[in-house]
């Protein structure tokens, strides 16, 4: 982008860091910060900076958190006896946005995955199985329904099962409001095999 | 958002600010930020602050510059003697774009508006007649074809051609790969009053 002068292509390029955010967007972005007062930049840049300085990941189960211990693992009215591994913290407010789950998170940190050298030790296992002391009753995990997904639950499950800890998985099938004619075949296949008596 | 924490709830916000950010992307982004490292996260702050600090606007044109007159009007080899009138900063980028257009700039910084209490004092008008010092022979005036910029143009026109400057102002017509179909009537009345013998 050569028609731009330098600080500004600079920003340009920081805005276009983003995901799904591409030069055109990056650049309405830039302007918008060239239109704002330097203390309303101020407050932008000290954010960005305190943000990433505040917010680390709880000792126990790896959400976001200010504090040693997340708000969830706190929590004395959660259920601790049944935890439930997700993926990235992030996929912990998806859940609890529905406002259904009572019981207690636990984060992976990824998915297996042997072609990008992704193995058991790269994810956060160790801290969950240490977590499984006798008081944990059941644990779902919410990988999602992908390969990997599917690899790092059966992983898991083979070696929590032995513990005698219920293990489960959120069912699939089709989703609510979506339509069976544009529904792919192995969504399709599992909503039947895991058809309900109504 | 009462499910996120503290200071990720205050980066959402600040992310939100940007022009056509709702809650959904602004989170996106500061999910982005949290995978970033501290020291990219501190680049992307530095820049945020040092870009308000060192872009300024032109003291001859009101482009953006780092310096005190922009590269435009430093440049030698541009025709100083054709002026296009533009409302904002942005707009230049615009033009230069096309790679077409060998004058020079100058920024208004806004377009008359009762409605808005926007006068001629408020617009950088007075700079603008300081630079027709005879040198000068075109200004073009390419304010937006809405009323605003209609107006801007009649105004600056009448100011501009008792001085003995050419004023011109950018065709109206339909666009190029358009359909007269979806054109309003504004711009077909406009393209057929325009219409050229070919």
């Amino acid at each position: 982008m050569r028609e731009f002068i330098d600080p500004i292509a600079r920003l340009v390029n920081q805005f276009s860091k983003l995901p799904g955010v591409g030069q055109k967007t990056a650049q309405r972005y830039a302007y918008k910060i060239l239109d704002m007062s330097p203390a309303q930049v101020k407050e932008f840049a000290e954010t960005l900076v305190a943000t990433k300085e505040t917010v680390h990941f709880c000792a126990v189960c790896g959400n976001f958190t200010e504090k040693e211990r997340c708000k969830i693992c706190d929590d004395a009215l959660r259920d601790h006896s049944v935890i439930c591994v997700v993926k990235d913290a992030k996929d912990i407010l998806a859940i609890e946005k529905i406002n259904e789950y009572k019981g207690v998170y636990h984060v992976l940190g990824g998915l297996l995955n042997p072609i990008e050298n992704v193995g058991p030790n790269d994810l956060h296992i160790k801290s969950l199985m240490t977590r499984l002391d006798g008081t944990v009753k059941e644990v779902i995990i919410a990988t999602n329904p992908t390969v990997e997904g599917e690899a790092t639950a059966m992983y898991l499950a083979r070696l929590i099962k032995p513990l005698g800890v219920k293990v489960t998985r959120p069912a699939q099938g089709v989703s609510a409001g979506s339509e069976l004619e544009y529904t792919d075949n192995a969504t399709l296949t599992q909503a039947l095999e895991n058809r309900k008596e109504i």
